[in-house]
């Protein structure tokens, strides 16, 4: 695997007969562990800490027999309508999906250009552009639809540069806020690149799982910005992880690629149950603009008290932080630690991140039990 | 479109300067009307005309929001465990997904050998066989993964002969019974299909969507044969169409495989309530061997009265009927008189096909309005 540059070269071992070349080739996203633990604190996939909204409960148990006997609305139309009206976008305008990964999986086959699958490495000259710390399933994503990419290097303070993207032919995808830095792009800049992509006739990819805890949604700029697409996920803002739903916004022939993609894979991905809990959660906006301003606060102060202990935070605008112990604790043995007590954070074992931990906000007693555990290691150094 | 053999070459028109290739490419599968509203009678997508189990309600209904808060179970335990136990395999031999679509989306990325995408037509020299009637889904997977395919055309009485097969190189993929002519293949010639598969190398993928209402499954031929992959759905046999349920059985690699792709695309695609409400209906055989007995008996009166009007019905293992009305009366007639009454069936405007409409069993009650329609034809003539 080149970690600047292209596509995986192929680990072969472990591989059968029966696999073709792509599937040889993939090196599949590993999720975050899904403990299911009385006692646990779980501060490591960036869920919600709190309950999704009581309507969401109400629309689930309304659903009956028939409903389910029958196939669901393959549009999902009042899932759409519902982001519609909050968004203040055209119904048209909005691609429903089983979480933000099924919609990004989509928009990667639809917008980047792959390289060849028979000659192995794609040329690299023509790459998709994204950042070297970010999430992890977009160079997987590249693999899947042997698109080669070049990862841009964060600045030394993790931020991400708009001018670093300058060179993009293939399109750029981020998110904003990043993870697992936290750090939020400003709206001027994403117009800036949004800019630039299209003048390449090549789509942005404006990746919004977090941007419901600090960062300015790009979705007013797509009516102005024809190769703009905004993806949302329902796992973090909306506390639903556990139901498969996302969404995408941009005009209507980014929206129609992403239709001709599921129709070419599932014309059915989002059940009868979901979409009507999707739509419900989004239409109470004012439960979770609420629980998400919890969230929030809760952030603040958890990262106060980590500097007053002497922690390095990257200024998150998401419903993590990014954060270093100080030295001589490493990330990794803080991990370890925080395991041994039952708190789970994410550790990822990569150049330039191994020296931070990432943690999820949960409750506040979850934070305070996190916050005693680093407070603890004072005692140890 | 070369429907005998190869992909899509490509209608451009009504593409945008976004899109690449691939996208421009797909020729998405267009799914029967999902109608909703009082009165319809719908025959036209093979949805099972009684409700779900009690339990699978249930099921639904016992889903708290703490579970939705957080991440699915990504590996899909207890309903992969429930179809271990009701099909007498290793729950590892299990693959979950979001309907048998999905899973065959999955099988057939990971199984057959891609053309190059750059070149446009692959050489169809190594092509993935088919039958040239058959589920409609297939050529679209195939053309989305860019693998070259050939049509292997059914005997006159629209069966498929295991012989004709011979020559595939790629793999084969075929449902048991097959759609939309509601015929079986002997599980004898679906091993010697299997096998000729594996010394190739190949995957023999056999779509079990229709097997409970009358063909011996092949999941017992699973161990033998390394290249067998056996895809089942829950839209038919379990009453839930609307839930987006399915999985596939076949030796440890072969589920490897399906694990690689889903994890490269969507590490969770079936949520917690789906998994749940899954797995229920798959303990509870004893009330789906029930209702689809009454399918299967409301199949054969349906079938013999359409014989008593001179319709001429192929033999169908299935919950449809594939039916040829007695001239002058053409299917596309006998559609739209239908379509007049409030009465959905399928009709594909296909070569080979375009004589014969395809007709889901209903409630014996909405057999009785559809044969009624069908009996009024006969003073028209």
């Amino acid at each position: 695997m080149n970690t600047k540059t292209g596509l995986n070269t192929g680990d072969l071992e472990g591989s059968s007969v029966f696999w073709n070349e792509r599937v040889r080739r993939l090196v599949p996203y590993m999720p975050g562990e899904q403990i299911r633990k009385a006692g646990i604190i779980k501060l490591n996939t960036n869920e919600n800490p709190y309950p999704p909204s009581p309507k969401v409960i109400e629309a689930i148990k309304a659903v009956e027999g028939e409903a389910l006997r029958l196939y669901p609305d393959p549009a999902c139309t009042a899932f759409r309508e519902a982001v519609a009206k909050q968004r203040d976008v055209k119904p048209e305008q909005v691609f429903a999906g089983n979480g933000s990964d099924e919609v990004l999986a989509f928009a990667f086959g639809a917008f980047f250009t792959p390289g060849c699958l028979d000659s192995g490495l794609s040329a690299p000259d023509n790459p998709l552009f994204f950042p070297d710390v970010t999430y992890s399933f977009y160079p997987v994503y590249a693999n899947l639809w042997r698109t080669p990419f070049k990862e841009i290097p964060v600045r030394g303070d993790f931020s991400i540069c708009a001018d670093d993207y300058r060179g993009a032919k293939n399109g750029v995808v981020f998110p904003n806020p990043n993870a697992p830095t936290g750090i939020a792009l400003s709206l001027r800049d994403v117009a800036g690149m949004a800019k630039m992509c299209a003048a390449q006739n090549k789509v942005l990819i404006v990746d919004e799982a977090y941007q419901a805890f600090g960062a300015e949604s790009c979705v007013p700029l797509i009516n102005e910005n024809p190769g703009l697409l905004s993806v949302h996920t329902l796992s973090k803002s909306a506390s639903l992880a556990g139901l498969r739903a996302g969404f995408a916004i941009g005009r209507r022939p980014l929206i129609e690629a992403l239709e001709r993609m599921r129709d070419s894979f599932n014309s059915y991905t989002m059940d009868v149950v979901a979409q009507a809990a999707a739509a419900a959660a989004v239409l109470d906006s004012e439960y979770y603009d609420e629980i998400n301003r919890r969230v929030v606060k809760t952030r603040e102060r958890a990262a106060a008290e980590l500097s007053a202990l002497g922690f390095s935070n990257l200024p998150s605008s998401a419903n993590f932080i990014f954060t270093k112990p100080p030295p001589p604790l490493s990330a990794a043995c803080l991990y370890a630690l925080l395991r041994e007590n039952g708190i789970l954070t994410r550790y990822f074992d990569k150049s330039r991140v191994r020296e931070y931990l990432r943690v999820s906000i949960g409750r506040d007693s979850d934070m305070d039990k996190f916050l005693e555990v680093c407070g603890s290691t004072r005692f140890a150094r």
